[in-house]
């Protein structure tokens, strides 16, 4: 995918780009993957988890641990409980996985004008498979719509690495999540944003997307829950 | 559960209240019961939904059918995808139901000062069970906090039928949900509510809830989801 094309220049005559020497590579290809998580990649999916915690400037709710992860993920078929989609990336091509029953990777590349560099890589590793890095997930599960009479998909979470955030990975992992709801005939798929986040917003748009302004989420919680002792 | 007492009167010697009869009996019982639906009582619960999509002013979103309904949910045990507790009323004593592996039904009975006409009474009689009557619903099912690393529940719906609202049943339900949900060790109970729904916001007070007002559901559905041509 090219990157997001300037404004029309006011002269009728455009000038090459500057500072870009005609001789420069033209592209940096960034090879991608979306695949179905495993319990081995629970480490990084929890240190994903705390990255978003900390963009959503909500650590003081993030208490997950990677055996949390690994007790309550991965104990239903994919698709039919919570399921994780990996975004893995390389610059180079990425090796075959051997073939899922559940969901076939997608594969594809896009190029950069620039190189891209992640000053994380060596946290994100992809279980020691060359050059290839965990870049974001998205976690989603069924819901229900008793209006359309059947399931959609709820986006709990989606989230891309910093680095690799405005490169169109966002929309990938999403589109991969709405290309499964139809192909399961599920009616929608729904997430919840926050109302400053205005890249989620602009996201939103690019998407399609309805905003369902009318709506708020309420949530009970063993603290907060006022329940009379005379109740049961 | 005794009605809502009336506000202090002006005068320091209160009169009995007029028009009932010293005689009159004091209370008149509703027996109710919280039970796991089962797929004979989805010709009900379509009605409950449809009732519903009235009440939310959303009737041009309503599209199930008794068949859609039929397909879609008892596809898994119960809490571990849809579930649907019925809220089953009757003037008498209910009769038992038999055992069940995944959920004992909550019995109680409330007393109101007086009798409880159900116009609807025959639309929603309980499969042939004397004059018990389904009253209302909760559909819910698993949701995922990242966060947490443990699971919830969502509830989807939350109904009750006209003339049994504002006794409590709506909060009976809602705590059916969240009893299961402490039972299943889970996090949390979420929902959503119109914001001009002030029954909906005060109920929320009521449980204690939180109301997550930063927060936008937002919704993909096939019509309106921006897929360019050269996206897969």
């Amino acid at each position: 995918m090219a990157a997001a094309a300037p404004p029309p220049p006011p002269a009728p005559a455009p000038s090459p780009p500057t500072g870009v020497p005609e001789s420069a590579p033209i592209g940096h290809p960034i090879f991608y993957r979306i695949r179905l998580a495993t319990p081995a990649d629970v480490p990084h999916i929890h240190k994903l988890i705390h990255q978003m915690a900390v963009f959503e400037r909500l650590t003081h709710l993030f208490s997950a641990t990677e055996s949390s992860l690994s007790t309550t993920l991965f104990n239903s078929p994919p698709f039919h409980s919570f399921t994780i989609f990996l975004l893995e990336v390389s610059r180079h091509p990425l090796l075959p996985l051997p073939p899922s029953p559940h969901f076939t990777p997608i594969e594809r590349v896009i190029t950069r004008e620039l190189p891209l560099i992640d000053p994380e890589e060596d946290q994100f590793r992809s279980m020691g498979n060359g050059d290839v890095v965990v870049a974001g997930f998205v976690l989603f599960f069924p819901n229900y719509s008793t209006f359309l009479g059947k399931p959609g998909f709820y986006v709990e979470d989606l989230f891309v690495r910093e680095c690799y955030r405005r490169k169109g990975f966002g929309r990938i992992l999403l589109t991969a999540v709405a290309k499964q709801a139809v192909k399961m005939d599920y009616g929608r798929v729904e997430w919840a944003v926050l109302d400053w986040n205005v890249n989620a917003i602009e996201f939103n748009e690019l998407m399609g997307a309805k905003v369902l302004s009318e709506w708020r989420i309420c949530r009970l919680t063993e603290e907060n829950w006022n329940e009379p002792s005379s109740w049961w």
